[in-house]
């Protein structure tokens, strides 16, 4: 494997992709092709969840992906919508305009995204048809769309994820505003532009596949927002899997040890760290 | 482990509880006192399905429960609503009532239904307190009380599932016509009839906490109606648990070789027959 991280779009951004390429095999079958997986972390879109980059893309290597972390465009003004989404459209363009290069099978190019990681990456998969895209990158619109989408406990809908953080329990208020300098420039947006990139909006008959998992726990991102969304991932006949777990917090990532979670954990999370399984039998059944 | 095949109500109904009672063990832990869990089948109240009866049985035995099957009143007179419910109520509390005879935690009495069976199973859960329970059986609400429900691709709300039936590319209105005569003594019930049984109406925080799966691709009962109920167990903080599959059709049951899937058919289904697997790891965790 050789592991390399590429700028995305050197000088204009901090935007990378981490590239862990699997070496060709060396049996008759050489060089095999395979699928591709770009991760995408959470991080409140100011800052990127690290627990949610390397760890993940390790499984997907273990189970036969060559593997893309996207670690993108952060800060209060690189970071402005769409950036994010930009970079993701940019990152899977890349891997498929390097697809003979690397081995890659370009119709197999899937997107896996946590909390706002699961935003930008659901975002992209609802848009990628869009003139913004091909506005900012020059290219054909074919050149970004992802083959298939997996979400962990994302993001979905701005709005919604606004006024429910308003009356959380926790105190999201700083976080929020935050996350709102960084990606709007004001900690105050209006509603239009709450819902210009809420994804349940931007859902059309071009949407991928899609695994979207969730816990009923999760007491930053609301479940209601996945439950929308489902809705309109079966109103516009989207093949999609859908799973709520019972028990584990928002940001469990994969669950397990291999994320810092002690047996004593798993045991209370019970069923959470299965979805790495679920997801990768789904995607294989996708993918042939 | 005894089976005794035990009449519900003799002479007024058809309904048998067959309860699989395991042996006491003989280690130094003797007796071992065990949960309980009650099977009922689905059939579209004009039949017992058999696949989702003693198959489901044998694995929650296997598990470590005493299992019980219902087999609840089925006919165009004694099988009319609300004579299901009544047999649930009556195995939840005979079961209540004989557990130090038959080693079972009273405080551990769970109910797991498909389809239809599912829709019984369900009914009772959100309303084991009502009166008409205690007028029709003349005993206290909680010996009727579940303490854990399981739904395998409920039917939940009656008037949505005949709007999606009468739209429904199979031809589902002979069935759905034998069904209302059973269920209701009339082939069309007016829009009362259908909401009064409709458990997603029914819901308080009285109900059990829960856990339901179905398929996207089931053709039978809409994945709408759970979609629907989810959000009503949200709204009333019911501890739940929820999966939808993308493959598999209606009725699959465990989805495996144990009722007649081979093995390509399960790799068809994915990810489906995991449900098992995951609603145990739930129960053993709420249960301890």
């Amino acid at each position: 494997m050789t592991i390399e991280i590429i700028p995305l779009l050197e000088g204009v951004s901090n935007a990378t992709l981490t590239a862990y390429i699997q070496d060709a095999s060396m049996d008759q079958r050489f060089p095999i092709i395979r699928p591709a997986i770009i991760i995408c972390p959470g991080g409140a879109y100011i800052g990127i969840t690290e627990k949610e980059a390397e760890p993940v893309a390790l499984r997907f290597i273990a189970a036969g992906y060559h593997v893309f972390v996207l670690r993108y465009s952060i800060g209060t003004q690189i970071g402005r919508f769409p950036a994010p989404f930009i970079d993701a459209a940019k990152s899977v363009m890349l891997i498929r305009e390097n697809a003979k290069r690397w081995y890659v099978d370009a119709d197999k190019i899937s997107l896996c995204g946590f909390s706002t990681g699961g935003h930008s990456a659901a975002v992209l998969s609802a848009s990628w048809q869009d003139d913004y895209l091909v506005k900012a990158i020059g290219a054909d619109s074919h050149l970004f769309k992802p083959n298939a989408l997996i979400l962990g406990y994302p993001l979905l809908d701005l709005y919604q994820f606004k006024m429910k953080s308003l009356k959380n329990s926790l105190d999201m208020q700083p976080l929020l505003e935050m996350m709102f300098s960084a990606i709007y420039g004001t900690i105050n947006p209006n509603d239009t532009l709450l819902e210009e990139w809420s994804c349940t909006r931007r859902v059309t008959s071009n949407m991928p596949p899609t695994f979207l998992w969730t816990t009923s726990e999760d007491a930053v991102v609301d479940v209601e927002e996945s439950l929308n969304f489902v809705k309109v991932l079966v109103a516009n006949k989207i093949p999609y899997e859908f799973h709520i777990f019972e028990k584990g917090a928002h940001g469990l990532s994969l669950g397990d040890e291999t994320v810092g979670y002690k047996e004593a954990d798993m045991r209370k999370h019970v069923n959470v760290h299965k979805w790495v399984d679920l997801a990768l039998s789904w995607l294989k059944n996708l993918q042939g």
